[in-house]
Formats: structure tokens, sequence, C-alpha cells
């Protein structure tokens, strides 16, 4: 038996896990970091059907039983993330005697640097990270880019260092779509459905640490119907084993949230009750109980579904977001609202300006918006499948909007009943106004009475804030410059 | 008793009907013009209640029965616009000895110049000219324009000239709003309602022929919640009585159009079944059947009853044009889709390039626009109540629009089933297609077989027709810029 600071001591990747350090005999580990622990036995036959494995973690009167898995090379991995700090005490359990009964102890101390916890659902409609740090999703989508050659991969994480996104939509299978047909490195199976290919779960671990490591959740789609190889019909028995070793595996890394499905409805080769189940299986698997969603195309899943944490859309009519937050009690993100790009795709060519405008009008609207970029090149290279590099004129301007949020009040924000025009706010606090195609001259702004606020003239294309002399209160009058796509700001004093 | 080339013989303004001459005694009235006729009477104490007075009008087995009107100065008068060329015969009918059983002839002669008949319902969901010539329209609004200063009055004639409009909605009542609290020169009554002004009225026709005369249809308002005076709150019968005084006295003018309400459910001081009712005062009294509809606020008016001529919205949800026009059989006019302009009202204050693109969009889905203006000024003048001068940069670019539908085929552009991108076409003749913020590099156009194409490519707020080179037919592919809001056409060679 050992106690690895890291998985990928096996696979010879560099340490992923910072917060996990080994003092003499006991392993330290942080708050929401990942504790691993590994132990070697003969594979056998069908080493990931025919033995159980898991290990029950112990913090004081309370105790989490975590799977484990078989990750090749007669190598047998638990891992964990514990969410107290000081001593946790484990031991193993398993149908095979030698892997039955194993026992240790880590402790868990403070978290440190960018490590705040997982995402979790806060305010109703917003997130929070356990810390109780913010969290305001401004996500994109490369489904496919974990996929890639290495080199490709590398030039999409060098890409996000900057893009200023904090969430990545992607898939787990490989995909094959247009624009998306190329041989992934690893496939998730070997030879039979029965046998995982642990290099395929490795490099995607790899991916889930390096999004983590750019302070990016990466929002897993377990299920996609951009299939080529037979991943979209598994038999039931095989989709249950995937999603049990897929949530043994990655449950433990904080950033991982749940898609079971991207355009659920378009998997013709499962039923409703099929994705129903696999909330189940994902709910009943992952002892840490993160963000699990769904996604559809054109028939929208049930998201008052007790096992739906958010409620990921796509769609770009904005006028219902209160009618989905009042229905749903769930944060909403706009997962998809077409793609800034000029294929031949009426989702894959909206205009930069539009994309910027979709972003504003989710955000005003309450809810979260989500990127996608679809520039064709010689390469073939989109950005929303294979990742590479950004070529487009939204990211910088979705950026700085996620700044203006960052900047407001922790709770999130929510629409006023009735706006006028759209406004997040949280009242007597932040109010951000968006005139969206209005050009009023003036506008008399309804902010709290009895609290003075500064005030900003802000332009989301060009990235602009202008203070407004003058501090406001109650309703306040203020000149507009006459033009559309601006928007203003209040700020408690 | 005398036969006028003109009422305004009696009012001193120029001649307005120039269809009419005289012939030594027998008049010549071209066909859609207007035949004149008074006679001198004294008035009573209520000439407008107490005195029935209509004239029979006889041509081959066919009679057609219009009302009088009283015109103050003891002067009766009744107006006839011949549908079919020859020879008429008339007889007037009154309780009045002295009105009753006067006889007279005209003879009606073929229509000359711009008069091309009143505008039909033709093909279902378009118009056109009673003679067969296509009638697109393409309208603004200014509602109280005629309740002017005869300068004000006389500057929008003049924008108008040039604007390129060809329909004007107007409202009979003076209206009271903001930025319209003048009082006008004329009321409709006189002291008491029992007593219509006919100056009033004689100034409304004046304004209706001036608007014929530049081209343009007159789309009266016959009612209003805009009432400072208690024009929207009149007894029932008072109501009734004003509609049978305007269709006797301005039905006849071939290019008026009745519009019902403005906005019906906003008169809080009317119900339903009065709206109804004004519906079937006027279908009753107007022997030509002009074109009805009735505009809405909220509470979109039932418009499959037999009575409404066609569909007049306040809308800017384009996507359910397709639905309306399915549901109601009739053409689809989006009347109101707010007005571009900068006023601290959300309705008032679009941007010229989200006017443009409406009349784009309201064009590609197979139905029709309407333009407004609200650019604050001083003066308090704005384009949509009071008239004047435009300021805004939409009205050459909906012009430059409504060149293209006029160069398409007669019938009139109709969606194609479930579009990819926008697009009003006749198959096998002509496309339209408008991209919106959507900016592929290529598309590949579902054109007819076996018909050949020439293509342009449209930039619809520049104002640009690029010709492509070749022809085109079937599935054609071309490449485009990658620029949102362009537009292509394609006509048969």
């Amino acid at each position: 038996m050992r106690i690895s600071r890291r998985t990928a001591l096996l696979t010879g990747l560099a340490p992923l896990v910072r917060s996990a350090a080994q003092t003499g005999n006991t392993a330290s580990i942080e708050k929401w970091g990942l504790f691993s622990v590994s132990f070697r036995s003969p594979a056998g036959v069908h080493p990931f059907v025919d033995v159980s494995f898991s290990v029950e973690y112990r913090h004081l009167n309370r105790t989490v039983e975590a799977a484990g898995f078989y990750d090749g090379d007669d190598t047998w991995r638990a891992r964990f993330s514990p969410d107290a700090e000081g001593e946790w005490t484990w031991t193993t359990r398993s149908n095979r005697a030698d892997l039955n009964g194993k026992t240790g102890r880590f402790v868990c101390v403070a978290p440190s640097g960018r490590n705040h916890g997982p995402v979790v659902v806060r305010n109703t409609w917003h997130f929070g990270y356990a810390d109780g740090t913010p969290y305001y999703p401004f996500g994109t989508t490369c489904y496919s880019w974990n996929h890639q050659s290495e080199a490709l991969e590398e030039q999409t994480l060098a890409t996000l260092r900057t893009a200023g996104f904090n969430k990545m939509r992607m898939c787990v299978f490989p995909k094959w779509y247009a624009w998306t047909q190329t041989e992934p490195r690893w496939h998730p199976f070997e030879k039979e459905y029965t046998h995982f290919n642990p290099a395929f779960f490795q490099h995607l671990e790899k991916r889930v640490q390096d999004l983590q490591d750019l302070g990016m959740e990466a929002d897993l789609i377990l299920f996609h119907p951009y299939d080529h190889w037979g991943y979209a019909k598994l038999p039931p028995e095989v989709d249950d084993r995937y999603l049990r070793y897929v949530t043994a595996r990655l449950g433990a890394y904080r950033n991982v949230w749940w898609s079971i499905a991207n355009e659920w409805d378009l998997v013709k080769t499962k039923t409703l009750a099929d994705f129903d189940r696999y909330f189940r299986v994902v709910r009943e698997n992952d002892p840490y109980q993160r963000l699990r969603s769904i996604h559809h195309s054109k028939v929208m899943y049930d998201h008052t579904k007790p096992w739906v944490t958010h409620v990921s859309l796509q769609d770009d009519d904005f006028s219902k977001t209160q009618g989905y937050l009042d229905a749903f009690l769930k944060p909403v993100i706009y997962d998809e609202m077409k793609y800034e790009g000029d294929i031949p795709r009426r989702w894959g060519n909206i205009s930069a300006q539009e994309m910027v405008r979709r972003f504003w009008l989710a955000t005003t609207a309450g809810a979260y918006g989500g990127h996608g970029e679809t520039y064709l090149n010689k390469e073939e290279v989109l950005w929303w499948s294979k990742g590479g590099a950004l070529h487009g004129e939204s990211a910088p301007r979705i950026a700085f909007l996620r700044r203006l949020v960052e900047e407001g009040p922790a709770g999130g924000l929510n629409s006023l009943p009735n706006p006028y025009y759209p406004v997040a706010a949280r009242t007597g606090e932040y109010y951000l106004w968006y005139f969206d195609y209005h050009q009023p001259m003036e506008y008399e702004f309804p902010l709290a009475e009895n609290v003075k606020f500064q005030a900003e003239l802000i332009d989301p294309w060009n990235m602009t804030r202008t203070p407004v002399a003058g501090t406001f209160s109650g309703k306040a009058k203020l000149a507009l410059p006459g033009k559309p796509y601006l928007a203003v700001r209040f700020r408690k004093v």
C-alpha cells in the first residue's frame, strides 16, 4: 500500500494536486483538495466488473463512503476530497481480500491559494464557492478540446489562461460532428465495453486538473448525440458502469460539474427514463453531490426534478428568464445562446456584437450566459469543438462584463420586478442597467431611497466606464448619450 | 342645386379632386374619382340629427346608396366614388322636401395619372390597387399631424414628398399626450355633440386629399385613448353619429382606410362590444367597403371577425408572423414596431438600425412594417405625433427596401416554409433573404430547380446592391462577406 500525492505517479504526469502534501507518515490534504490512495493487486479477467472496491472515510462522528476504481497496471485507486479540517481515518472495503480492510489516516488542513472549494448553489438563483467566495459562471464551450493533440490542447489552455472564462463545457466521450472528424488519442474503452481504458481517463483528469489550475470549473458532459463509435448507444448496464466509473474517478475534483447530457433529446437511442436514471446513478455515486444539470435541443427537460441543481438552457429568448427562475427556483445558465462565428449553420454564425448583447441580456435578466465560437479556418479547428485559439471579438467583452458583475454584491444580481429596461440589481447596493437597442437621451433610474449611489456610464463594446459626477438616490434622472447598446451601473457609495 | 368640381368651392380651398371635371351640363368623373353634389337648404336647429339625406346612384342595373351630410352654411353635400365607367344617374332622398327627389347624371371616365383606385386585399396576405397595380404598404405614423399649424402641416407634406412612405396612420380626433399638448385649430364639434364642426372635417378632407396627391393611403384612426377633450367618452349615439358622418364625408376618398381605433384596449371608457359596434356602423355606412382594421396595445382584437380586412399589429416579435398569417388568412401589418428615436419611453427610442432591421424582419416574414420617429427637440415637434421633419436615419433605408419589394412579383412575397434564414419569396420568381445578426461565410440557397436566377448582395444599411456574377438554379451556394445585417436577392433572369 502507498499513499501518493498524485495518482499521476503511475502515469508519469506532473503533479496536479498541489493541495496534497505528505508530512512524515501522515498525508496532509487541503480542505476540498484531493486525497488519493492506491494499492496493487492482480487485475484478474474483469477488474472493472468483478471487483468491488470502496473506501469509508471517517471524521469525528461522520463517515463518507466513496467508490474506488481500477486504474490499470494492477493498480487500485481511491480518491477523496475532504470538506472538514482535522483528522480523517479511512478503511477499504472490497470483495477481494487483499483490497479489503486496509486503513490509514490523513489530516485535512486549511485551503490555500485559489482553493475556495467546490461551487454550490447559493441564494436560490446563484452560485458560490463553498468557502463563501462568490462565483458567477462566465463559461465557454469546447466540446471536444480534450480529445485533440497534445499541442492543440496546450494551446487551448494557453488561450484560456487570459480569455476570462471560469467554466468549460466539455464532453467525456469523444465527439464526431461537422468540423470535428478526427480520431481521439484515446478511447474510453479497450476492446470490450467491460474494459475501461485508464489512459483515456487519466488524460481526462489531467485536463480537469489543468482547468482547476486556471480557476475554471469543468462542466463534464456525460452523454451526447454526436457519436461515431457507439458511445451514444451503449447497453444500459454499460452506461451505468461508465457513470459509476466516472464519478469514482472524477468526483473528488472540486471543479467538476456533471452535465448529464448535451442536447439530450437528440440522443434518439435513449429515452427520458434513461436520462432520469443517469441522474440517479450519478447522484447515488457522487459523495460530494457536485452540481448536476442537463442540456436540451428542442425538448426541455423538467428542471423541477429534485436531482437537477441548476437549469442549463439552449435558448436565446431572454424574456422567459424570470418565468424560468420563478418556476424552477434554481440558477439558470443559458449555456448555449448560439455561437459567435461564420459557419454555414445559423447557430454558429452570430456576430460578436450579438453574442455580447446576449450575455448582457442573460445577466440583466438575473441569469448567466455561455460563450462559444465557430469561425471557419483551413485547419478546421473551431473553438466550440476543438479549442485552440479564439478568433472573435466577444471574449474580452464578456470578461469585461464578468468584472462588472464580480465587483457587485456577493449574493448575485436579480432582475427588478417588471423592469422598464433590462436591469440586474441587488436593491440598495448595486444596479446594472442595459439599454440594448434603446437609445434614450435620459432615464429616471428607480434607485433605492435614502442610499447614496455613484454612477458609471458603461460601453459594453468599447469596454469603457465613465464615472458620472455626483451621487444619486431614489428616482435619479441621468442624461444619456442617445446611442444604443450602452449600460449604466450604480454602486452604493 | 349645383354640381361642383370641389366641395372646396364653399370653403375657399384650392381644388383637390383633379379627376372631376365638368363637361357642359354633365360632370365627367374619373373612375375611383370623387363626384360631389351640393344643395342649399336652411339648416334648421339640428341639421346633423333631424335631417336624413342620401343619394342613390345608378349604373346599368346596379344602385348604390351613399349618405350625404350637412356641411354648414345651409349647404348639403353628397359624394360618390364610382367604380365603373359609363353613365351614372343619381336621385336624392331626404325627409326634407327640398332635399328630396333631386336627380342628375354624370359620366364616369377612365382613370388617369396616378389614379389606380382604392387599395384592396389581394392574394390573401397582400394588397393591390383596384386596377391591378401592386401596392405594398410601407407606412409611417404621424398621429396628429393634421391638427397642427398650417406651416407645420405643410412641412409634413413637404417631408412626405420625398420620404418614401405610401401610407399614413393619423387620427381623426385631436390627440393629447406627452409632446402633444397643443390645442388644434379646429375641433370636431361646435358647442354641443349634436353639432359637428364642418371646418374641422373640411380640413381633414383637405389633408386626406393632400396625401392622395402624394400617392399615400390615409389610415384614419377613428378612436384613440389620448384624449383631453372628451372624445374618448362620447355617448354611444354620438359615437355612432360621428362614424356615420365621417364615412359619409370621407368614404368617397379612394385613399381612405378605416382604423377603428389605436390601442383600442387602452380606451377604458369603451368595451369590446363598443368596438364591434363601431366596425358594424362603419361597414353599414361605407358603400365602398374601404379597408378596416383595429390596433391594440396589450390585448389583441380577434382579427378573425369578418369585418376586419387586415391585421394591424403593435408587436415586434416577428417569429409569430406565420402563425398570424395562417390563423387570420389576412394581410398582416406591423403598424407599430416601436419608433426610432431617443425619448425616455422604451417604445420611442429604438435605434435606426433596429427600425430598419424590423422592417426587414416583417417583410421577410411575409408581412409589412410601419415606421415612426420620436427624436426629442426643443420645439417638441416629434414626427410620430406632429409630423414636421424627419431627423432619423431609417426612412431612406425603408424606402430602399420598398424599392426592392416593388421590383418583385406583383402577387407579393410570402415566407418560405420553415426558413433557415428569414426569406420572403415567390417561388420560381423572386427571393429576398435577410441574414439579420447572422454572418455566415456562405449559404446554400434553396432556389427553384430549372429556373435561372440572377443574384445581388444587398447591404440594407448602406443601401447598396452588388450583382453576383453568373446565374443560379436549384441549390445554389454563394460565398458571403461574413458580416451581419446583409441580404441577398434572387430574381428570375
